[in-house]
């Protein structure tokens, strides 16, 4: 079996947010893989994916302070700031999470840990909606 | 031809470690895939998987203080702190490197390149003993 | 369809690299896949891949200046130095963006975004050539 399927993700501001029941709601056939893997692959290069925990709001408000001051905007080595100050800043925070996740599938459902949700980390001021390209393959 | 299978890997001191014979040894079936791929998933947020030097050991300490340094303990900046000092530096470093890989199978083996073994990336004190979820597929 | 190659990436000077057209041309086989995924593995450890911005080449630039002032070389900490001052550096630069990038095929393509290209992250003075190796699966 193999599906593919872009998701509209809806626009948020700057920061990690949670999105797993939005990509889970929208790919109803993971419930017909007995084993596979769901790729997902967003097709922009200032935002990114990642997986961490579901829990506490706060490791996502710390997650946006850390990748803010490790990554600083309006330093004086930056070349490409015609875009915006974040803009640069925001291709490496998104190379750095990367643009893709693969998450293995048991049972019909995604076989995350228990504290894990997926992040859609937005690092742009105002990123506007995002696309998703969902695949998924395996077994029925 | 696919194959998912729980690995339990042993609990470990804080620090970079190297797990590729553990990792192959509890998946024999890698030997009957003629080409395919091995995804190998962390359940958890606060370890991570990556792929680097299996020669050097110092080349692990040196991960180990570069991470220190990067994603610091007690930043006045975190916000998420009930869970210990390194229980949110732990988050970070996890998403940075990630929960997964994909490694190409080959012939029967993972076809890593000669100096590329699979790191265990544990960033608790105490973290304890961790669950991969592997998953194999290919053609025999 | 099950399809995997080695591809010899030509050697580059360190920095990051658009690579998209070189990949593309080494896997003509792309375009019998209907849906499917496009695996690529780099069989070094001190070297990466990555995706992000593939129109101004000011990206590229603020990628290396932005990782070079993050990952030091000659910094006090490093205990792995025999094999040159970048050699650890480069290490470090490879975990963090990874050995490998899964991409989805689509309709005999690779289904990037609009601004996405895969990048060649040289992070050795004298890397040389690469080694890349591809895997293709997925339906006609």
């Amino acid at each position: 079996m193999w599906l593919q399927r872009e998701i509209g993700l809806a626009a948020r501001p700057r920061g990690f947010h949670l999105v797993t029941s939005e990509v889970v709601e929208a790919l109803p056939e993971l419930g017909e893989l007995r084993v596979g893997l769901c790729h997902l692959f967003l097709l922009h290069t200032s935002a990114s994916l990642a997986v961490n925990e579901n829990a506490s709001a706060d490791v996502r408000v710390d997650f946006e302070r850390w990748f803010n001051r490790a990554v600083p905007e309006g330093a004086p080595y930056w070349t490409h700031t015609l875009e915006g100050d974040e803009d640069m800043p925001a291709h490496i925070k998104a190379a750095l999470l990367g643009p893709s996740l693969s998450l293995p599938v048991t049972a019909g459902r995604l076989a995350l840990g228990t504290w894990q949700g997926i992040y859609l980390c937005e690092h742009r001021d105002h990123g506007g909606a995002r696309r998703l390209l969902a695949t998924l393959w395996g077994e029925r």
